[in-house]
C-alpha cells in the first residue's frame, strides 16, 4: 500500500511536466464526461465494495451531508452494493475536504475546482468550496467500471475546473408544460455532467407557468390549469442549489406575452381580447411601452418573482417582437414621435431600458436575448445570443458580456458531434481580444417545445446535452469526435442512475405505437431515420399544442448511432482503409436493415401511428438493397452496370425526401458507396 | 347514432342470456386483467381522439375529480393524445355517473361493482359508490388499443364485480427497505389491476420502518435511518384511497421483533442487548408476555398508529415463534406454571388475546399469521394463511374469516400460471359449507424481501401479481392458461403507463452486470435461465442484507416466455401436432440459443458480476445443440445412435443443476424433446 501511494505521488509530479494536451489524451480513455481540464493515470484501481465510506472532514453543511448521501444512493443504483451505514465507523475510504462554505446564494464564477486522488487504497476529494466536491463526485461516479475484480475506479489524479463559470440549459416549459419529476430528473442529470444554470422559460404566448399570488389571472387565465406553484419554484430553486446549479427564471418581454394578457388584456398594445394561444410561431402581442401601468405591474410581479428566485440574474426574454400591434396603435404611435423614438427597435429600446431599471431595483442583474442589447445598454447586462456568434462578439466588443445559444438548440435535432464541436470563442468570437473573450460566459443549449411532451423530452435532450456540457466545461481542445461517441455512449447508459433512460423512453414510444413484439422491428427502422433537422419539420404539416406527438419522427433520436457507425464503416470502405471486420459489419446492418421490412410491413398497417411508415420501410429495404450491390461491386472489383446505377441513384434521391416526417440518414451512405463502385 | 345505441341496447338485452362462460370467452380475446364478471361484445368501436372528454354526474367529490384527471393523464400516457381542458366544454364523450358517496374509510366489502358502456359514440360509466367508477375507469384504459383508426376502444357492456372483497398485496419493507416512490409506483399498479388492499409489512427482526413520535428509539435504533415519517405514512393512506386501496399495517408481534428491542430492550423476554438482523431466518427474539409494561407499550404504540392508519383492520403478526428466549427465562417459565399455560403455543395465545382486547380498544379488528388462531379467539379476528388452504379451511370451520397466501408468496419465483390456478377456495376449502366458503375473505400475495431490493422487486412482483389480481376478482371458473398468458403480455407492457415498467429495470439490470452494447446476448442468455424456486436459493450460498442482488440471479424474471413458448413448441412437435411455423420457431429459438455463447463468452470474463455465467452459457449452447439434434432427428424421422442419446441424457442432468444460482429453464424442453427422438 505505502508503496502504491509512492508510486502515485511519483506520477502526480510527473503530472505536473505533461501538457495539458496529454492529460486528455489520457482521459480520453475513461469513460469521463465532461472530460477533466487535468488527469494523469496513476497504477491499480481501487475497488468499490460494501466496505466504501465517505468521510467529511474541513467545512461540512447539510448541503454536503446531503451531497454524500445523494452520491452514496447514485453509486448504489451504479453498483448494487449497499452502502451500510456501520461502514461509516471503519477506516474512511473517500476523504472529502472542503476548504469553505458557499457562497449563500451560487455565484457565477463561485470557485467549482476540486482536486481528486484515487489510489488503490483511498480516495481523496478536497476543493476550496462545495461546489468542487459537489463536481468530484460526480467525477468519481465516472469513473467506477465494472472489472473482473468487482466495480472500481482505476487511479487517477485530476485538477479540475471549469473553461466557462456559466453552463446552462434553457427548458421551454410554456409551448408544452413539463410537470415537476421532468425538472428533476434533467436536473439530476445535469449535475452528473456538471451544468451549472437551469434557465427556465415560464412565459410565452402558449402558456404562463409561474403562479403569482400578486396577480392570480397569470396562471388562472393564462395557463390551462398547467403551472407551478410558489412552493413548487421554490422546492426546484432548493433542489437545484443542491446540485450546484443555479436558477435563472425567464419572464419574456414585451413580446410572447399573449398568455399575459388574456387576464390582464390591459397591458397590452391591442384591444383583445387575447386567448391562450394554440400553435407554433411569432405572434402580434406585445405589451405597450407607453403605459405607465404596464412598469408598475412588472414592477410588482418582478418584485414577487425575485423572492423565490434569488439568482443574481434575471432573463426578461426580449426576442422576436414583431412590432404589428405598436404600428397599428394611434395612441403609440403618437407616442414614438413625442418621444423621438424614430423605429420600433428604438421604442423596445426605450421599454428595455425601464423594465432594467426595476430589475436593478429589485438587485438583479438583467439578461436578455440579442435584441436587448442596443447602443447605451447598461454593461451588466448579459446577453444571451439565439442569433449567433456574430451578434454575440458584437455585445462583446460593446463591453456586454454574453452567452451564446444558437448552435446548441437541441429541439433542431442536429448531431452531438455538431453541438460538440461549435465553441462559444470560434468563428466570429476568434477576432476577439483576451479582454473581450473573457465576457463571454460560456453558453447554455435550449429545448424549445414545440415538438416535445414530457413523454418524449428526454431522449431529445440527452445524451446530446451531455456534449455540449463537455464543450463549456473541459479545454477548447477537446475537439476529438470519435472519442466524444464513445463516452457519450457510455454516458447515456450511466444517466439511468440519474435518472434518465433514454432508451427506455424510446422504446416506449415505439411500443405504443405498435406492440411488445414489434419492437425489435420497430428499432430497426427507428436506426434508419431520424426528426428532420433545423426548422423543417414546421413546414411539413401543420402541428398545435393538440397535435399527438406519439409518432415515429417523436420517437426516433436525433442521432442514430447505427447509421453513425454504418456511415464510418463506408467511409474507410470507400477510402480503401478497411479491414474485414468493416467490410462484414457494413454488410450485417445492411442485410439488417433490408430484411427488416419483411417483418414490419404487416404490423405497420394495423395501427394508425404506423401507416405512413409503410414507404419508409419500404424504401429502407430498397436502399439496403442498392448498398449491398454497391458494397459487392467495390468487393469484388466487379463493375455495376451504369443503367442501373443511373436508376439506384435516382431511386436514392426520392428516397432522400422527408417521408412520413421522417429523413432516411442511410441513404447518404449507400450514395457514397453508390458513387465508389466501379461502373461499367 | 341511434342506431348504434338501439343496436348496443338489442346487444344488452341478448347478454342477459348469455351465460356467464360464454360472455367470459368473449372477453378473453380482449386484453383485460383481470377478466370482468360479464362482458359482452357490441358492434364498432369508440375512437379516442383530442375532442374526448370526461363528465362527472350524479355525486361528485374531491375524490372522484382527481381520479378523472389521473384517468385522464393515464390516458394521454397511453396514445400520447393531450386532451386539452377546452374539450369539457364540448358534447360529452364519456359519462360517468356515480350514485352516493363513499364510506368515508373504505371498508370491507364497500361496493365496488360498475356498470360500462361503450358504444361507437360514447361511453358510459355507472356505479352506485365511487369505488366502482374507479374501477371502471381502469377497465377502459384496457379497453384501449390501437386500430388503424385510431386508438379505439372497441363496443361493450361490461357488468362487473369482485368475487372476494379483500384482494391484497403485501410488501415487507422490513428486510429490504423500500422509498417511497416504489411504494406509491406499486400502488398505481395495483388501482391497474382492481387491487383493493395493501398490507405493509412494517416491521421485523431487520428493521422498524414506521416512526413513532412516543416510542422514537423504534426507529432511531432499529432502522438504520431508513423508515417512514408519519407524514409519508398519511401521504400513502391518502394516495391508496385515491386509489380504491385499503392500507392495512402490520406490526409484527410478539416475535420477529429484534429491530423493537435494539432501543427497547426492556419489552423482550432475553437479557439483550439487541442489534439489528442483518441476515436471514428465523430468530429468537420474542416480547415478554408475561411483563405487563409490554402491554402499556403495544397501547401506546397501536394507539398511535391508528391515528395514522384509519383503516378497520390492523395486523399484529403474530407468526413464527421459536419459542427459545421463553424456555430461556426462569421468570417466564414460572408465569406459565402458576397461569397453567402448558405450551408455548399456550402463552402466545395468552398474549394474542391481550393483544387483541388492546386492539379492539382502539376500535380495530384484529388480523394475524395462522398462528394467532387459537380455540377461544374471538370470531372476529381475520386469519391470514401462510401455512395453506388446510389451515385457512380450519379457520373458516372454526368461524373465523380468512385470506390465503402461502400460494401467492411472489418472492419464491413461481410462474403467473401457478399463481393464477391457485384458488382460495380451491383444495380443503371445496369441502366448507358456503357459509364457511363466504368467510374466507379473498387473499394476498407476498413479496418478502431477502432478495428484492428497490432495484428489482418491480419485476419480481409484476406482471405475475396482475395474475394474482384476476384469480382474486374474476369468476372462478376463469381458469384458461394461455388466455392469461396472452393478456398478462399485454398488461406488462401497459403497466409502463402506471410507472412500472418491468423490461426497463431488467434491462437496466443486465447493461450494469455487462454494457449497452452486450444487452441483446445477455437478454437471450437470461430467457434461458430463472432464479430457483421455494426457499432453494438460501441453501446454495450466504447472503444478507448487505450482499448486493446485482447478479443474474437477481436480474432474470422468475418467468420467461421464450422457455414457456419453447416448452409449448416442444408438447406440439412430441405430441405431432406441430405445424411448420412451430417446428421453424423452435429451431430458430435453438440457433439462438446455441450461438448466443460465441457472442458472450469474450463478454462474461471482463466483468465480476458475469464471470460465474460463462459455464451457465457454455451449457445452453450444449443444450441449444443437443436440442437441435432431436429435433432433426424427429423432423427426419431419422434415429440417434443410443450411445450419443445416452451421453447427452447425462450432460443434461447435470445441466438441470443450478449454476451460478441460476436454473436452466431449456433443459427439461430439449429433455422431451430427446426422450421422443427415435432412437437405434
Amino acid at each position: 500500500m505505502k508503496l502504491g501511494k509512492f508510486g502515485a505521488a511519483l506520477l502526480v509530479a510527473v503530472a505536473a511536466l505533461a501538457s495539458s494536451a496529454s492529460a486528455q489524451n489520457t482521459a480520453g480513455d475513461l469513460p469521463l464526461m465532461p472530460l477533466p481540464a487535468h488527469l494523469v493515470r496513476g497504477q491499480g484501481q481501487f475497488v468499490v465494495d460494501g466496505t466504501f465510506n465517505v468521510k467529511l472532514t474541513g467545512y461540512t453543511s447539510p448541503r454536503l451531508e446531503r451531497a454524500r448521501a445523494r452520491f452514496l444512493a447514485t453509486l448504489f443504483r451504479e453498483t448494487g452494493i449497499p452502502f451500510p451505514q456501520e461502514a461509516q465507523y471503519q477506516a474512511p475510504k473517500f476523504i472529502v475536504h472542503t476548504g469553505h462554505a458557499g457562497d449563500p446564494v451560487q455565484q457565477l464564477g463561485e470557485d467549482e475546482s476540486y482536486h481528486l486522488v484515487v489510489t488503490p487504497s483511498e480516495v481523496d476529494l478536497t476543493a476550496a468550496d462545495p461546489l468542487g466536491i459537489l463536481h468530484g463526485f460526480q467525477t468519481f461516479l465516472q469513473l467506477v467500471q465494472k472489472t473482473p475484480q468487482g466495480f472500481a475506479a482505476p487511479a487517477v489524479t485530476i485538477d479540475d475546473a471549469p473553461r466557462f463559470p456559466w453552463r446552462g440549459f434553457m427548458m421551454d416549459v410554456s409551448r408544452h408544460f413539463m410537470p415537476i419529476p421532468v425538472v428533476k430528473r434533467n436536473l439530476d442529470a445535469m449535475e452528473a455532467v456538471k451544468l451549472n444554470v437551469f434557465h427556465w422559460h415560464l412565459s410565452d404566448d402558449q402558456g404562463f407557468r409561474a403562479q403569482s399570488l400578486r396577480d392570480p389571472k397569470l396562471t388562472g387565465d393564462g395557463s390551462d390549469g398547467l403551472f407551478y406553484t410558489q412552493q413548487q419554484m421554490r422546492d426546484i430553486v432548493a433542489y437545484a442549489r443542491d446540485r450546484g446549479i443555479r436558477v435563472v427564471p425567464e419572464f419574456d418581454m414585451p413580446c410572447h406575452t399573449t398568455s399575459w394578457f388574456v387576464g390582464y388584456p390591459e397591458l397590452a398594445s391591442g384591444k383583445g381580447p387575447y386567448h391562450i394561444i394554440r400553435h407554433w410561431g411569432v405572434f402580434d402581442a406585445a405589451m405597450n411601452p407607453t403605459n405607465p401601468q404596464v412598469y408598475a405591474f412588472i414592477d410588482g410581479f418582478i418584485g414577487e418573482m425575485t423572492t423565490i428566485f434569488p439568482d443574481q440574474y434575471f432573463h426578461i426574454g426580449g426576442d422576436e417582437c414583431n412590432d404589428k400591434e405598436w404600428n397599428a396603435n394611434p395612441q403609440i404611435q403618437q407616442f414614438m414621435r413625442a418621444h423621438h423614438l424614430a423605429t420600433d427597435a428604438a421604442l423596445q429600446a426605450y421599454f428595455t431600458a425601464k423594465v432594467q431599471k426595476i430589475v436593478a431595483s429589485h438587485h438583479r442583474i438583467m439578461e436578455g436575448w440579442d435584441e436587448v442589447l442596443q447602443p447605451n445598454t447598461p454593461k451588466d447586462v448579459v446577453i444571451q445570443s439565439w442569433r449567433g456568434l456574430a451578434s454575440l462578439t458584437q455585445a462583446a466588443q460593446q463591453g456586454n458580456r454574453g452567452l451564446l445559444s444558437t448552435p446548441y438548440y437541441l429541439n433542431l435535432n442536429h448531431s452531438a458531434a455538431d453541438y460538440f464541436l461549435a465553441d462559444p470563442l470560434g468563428a466570429d468570437a476568434t477576432k476577439l481580444t483576451p479582454a473581450e473573450q473573457a465576457s463571454i460566459l460560456g453558453g447554455e443549449a435550449c429545448m424549445w417545445s414545440e415538438y416535445v411532451s414530457p413523454q418524449n423530452i428526454d431522449s431529445r435532450t440527452w445524451p446530446s446535452l451531455a456534449a455540449v456540457a463537455e464543450r463549456f466545461w473541459s479545454p477548447a481542445n477537446d475537439r476529438d469526435v470519435a472519442s466524444m461517441y464513445r463516452r457519450l455512449a457510455v454516458t447515456d447508459t450511466n444517466l439511468a442512475y440519474h435518472n434518465i433512460d433514454t432508451r427506455a423512453e424510446v422504446n416506449g414510444m415505439l411500443r405504443r405505437m405498435s406492440s411488445a413484439q414489434a419492437l425489435p422491428a420497430m428499432r430497426t427502422l427507428s436506426s434508419a431515420v431520424q426528426p428532420p433537422r433545423d426548422y423543417h419539420r414546421s413546414s411539413m404539416a401543420k402541428w398545435d399544442v393538440f397535435t399527438p406527438l406519439n409518432r415515429m419522427v417523436d420517437a426516433t433520436p436525433p442521432d442514430s448511432a447505427a447509421a453513425r457507425r454504418f456511415a464510418t464503416d463506408v467511409q474507410q470502405i470507400v477510402a480503401g482503409n478497411a479491414t474485414p471486420e468493416i467490410w462484414r459489419d457494413a454488410r450485417t446492418q445492411l442485410i439488417r436493415w433490408r430484411d427488416n421490412d419483411a417483418k414490419l410491413q404487416p404490423i405497420l398497417s394495423t395501427s394508425s401511428l404506423t401507416a405512413d411508415l409503410a414507404p419508409v420501410s419500404a424504401n429502407l429495404a430498397k436502399t439496403a438493397t442498392i448498398g449491398l450491390q454497391a458494397l459487392d461491386a467495390l468487393h469484388s472489383k466487379s463493375p455495376l452496370s451504369s443503367a442501373t446505377r443511373q436508376q439506384d441513384m435516382e431511386f436514392l434521391q426520392r428516397a432522400a425526401k422527408p417521408q412520413a416526417v421522417v429523413i432516411d440518414v442511410v441513404v447518404p451512405s449507400v450514395e457514397t458507396l453508390l458513387q465508389a463502385a466501379p461502373a461499367q
